[in-house]
């Protein structure tokens, strides 16, 4: 291409910047059979159904700078898209990412960003294949993610009887939000809960063939649960003590808050949820209750076997602002 | 789902407008196998190649909805994302779209975007299939595409001797742009390529087995027939002559404009500009020059012969505002 080094800041200082940082994973990926520089990306073809999704991570919204680095910023964004993948039971076959970049952004933190997207997409096993480069005045990463699975996983598929499993925390992200909120960096298993949440893409692949639904767990477990009971038109009994592990339990109590509450309506763990007859058994799954006949809907039950009814608190991005 | 009529401006208000409106194109898909209200999308085998591309449109970067509906802005974003599926030879299979929506942006804007894009879908022939709400101070529309072509058309196959052809105008929508802001809408032909530019999605199809590489023109002819000549290692010579379309020369004139100027450097109509043996007379197309052998860059020839080595000024996203 150009014969001269890029101007610092100029939309081609950008591009050589990503290309240096993704280059080897493209060059490594025997699905990509063109990566960027081109129109589009193109890929091999795919023998089984396509799973495919988009995400977006806007700044002040679904991150702060001074709560995460731009590093913690692309891995999370990327990690969000590819848990969909996740609840698909999908393997990933590449991402693409759209960033829109304010004025102030710098060529250090666009490669800080994209240092965090090429991490987490090691860590999903599929390469990050190009994208767009655009100036807005808020910083956004728009993550589109390409999976296949032969059946993928969907939300409508558990009857009653069938067990509930979860890989992955629920509750501990929120933990380590408020306690990075406190300026209490005290529990680096929460704060890392927040700042790197992994996609279980793996676990997905386990509950291939015994799960009958699934969903990942990003607005809370009651709210995502919760459309799971709808979408299978069926109720859900979840243990109390199963979402009570040793690490939200400490989290919660350095918070004084209720390790139930964060378990039940924290978001952003992309804990995997699956419904099926022995998902609880399933390597990396822990049995968290079952699928009952009746209205859709949550119901926790204490270890003296007393019920509760849980009152969704799924994010409305569009709800006015709490006063 | 809910048994309520939803909040108005709710996340839920916002997902059944669109389900609304995109329902009947994604049910009528036979590529669609799971559409909107799951964790992702998933489509049918396709036992091609995959050629799949991200695009964002940021408000008062791409649009500004004093110079165009939000109905425009919606389709105009989709084309601009088909369009690079178009450069491949591809024929799209869905497209998802991630909207970020600041809070002034009512239900009814909502629907505006989502029928831009549903028409810019019906038109390129292939589903919105579903995508992701955000809340941003900033309005932008990411739309990610996904298509199949057995040998996609890339920006390096051209060798010397080829002839250069194009499909859809050059510089109408820069003149249609600058109508626009001189509050002059004397010429509907501009301000429609400007607010509603297509996709040439035909014509990529048309050009496949024929062209040996392509590209479409967003950023200006001179600027994209110069990255398709560094990507090829050849020269190109255009002439001025096949570039003054009636249209063109027309809107040139109520502008006081160059017409010459306007195709070159004007950007966003969207064209399709191919090179290969023959691709002038592939119907759709129009031969503007040829491919020579030596340095990469656009020569322009008038009508005496004369020759001008073109200066390409694309468009740099983080270049400093021109003072």
């Amino acid at each position: 291409m150009s014969r001269h080094a890029p101007t610092p800041g100029s939309e081609f200082a950008r591009i050589e910047i990503i290309q240096r940082l993704l280059g080897e994973g493209v060059a490594s990926s025997e699905q990509v059979l063109l990566g960027i520089g081109d129109d589009a990306a193109a890929l091999a073809p795919v023998d089984e159904p396509l799973v495919w999704t988009i995400d977006s991570a806007v700044e002040g919204i679904h991150f702060r700078r001074d709560l995460m680095t731009l590093e913690d910023a692309g891995y999370r964004a990327t990690m969000a898209a590819a848990s969909d993948l996740a609840a698909m039971g999908a393997r990933p076959l590449g991402l693409l990412a759209a960033l829109i970049l304010p004025r102030e952004v710098s060529d250090a933190d666009v490669e800080a960003l994209v240092r965090g997207q090429r991490a987490a997409c090691d860590e999903v096993g599929a390469p990050l294949i190009g994208g767009n480069l655009a100036r807005g005045m808020e910083l956004s990463i728009t993550t589109t993610a390409l999976g296949a699975a032969a059946s993928p996983l969907r939300r409508d598929g558990a009857r009653a009887g069938d067990e509930l499993a979860i890989a992955g925390p629920v509750g501990l992200s929120a933990a380590g939000l408020r306690l990075l909120l406190q300026q209490n960096p005290a529990h680096e298993e929460a704060i890392l809960a927040f700042r790197r949440p992994r996609a279980r893409i793996a676990a997905g692949l386990t509950a291939r063939g015994v799960a009958r639904a699934a969903i990942d767990v990003s607005d809370g477990l009651a709210s995502d649960l919760g459309h799971l009971t709808r979408a299978s038109r069926i109720g859900a009994e979840v243990q109390a003590s199963a979402l009570l592990t040793p690490a939200l339990q400490e989290a919660a109590a350095l918070l004084d808050a209720d390790p139930l509450e964060l378990a039940l309506q924290g978001g952003e763990d992309y804990a995997l949820l699956v419904a099926g007859p022995g998902v609880g058994a399933l390597p990396g799954f822990t049995r968290i209750g079952r699928c009952v006949a009746g209205e859709p809907g949550v119901v926790l039950v204490d270890a003296e076997g007393r019920s509760t009814k849980i009152v969704e608190r799924g994010f409305d991005h569009f709800a006015p602002d709490p006063s």
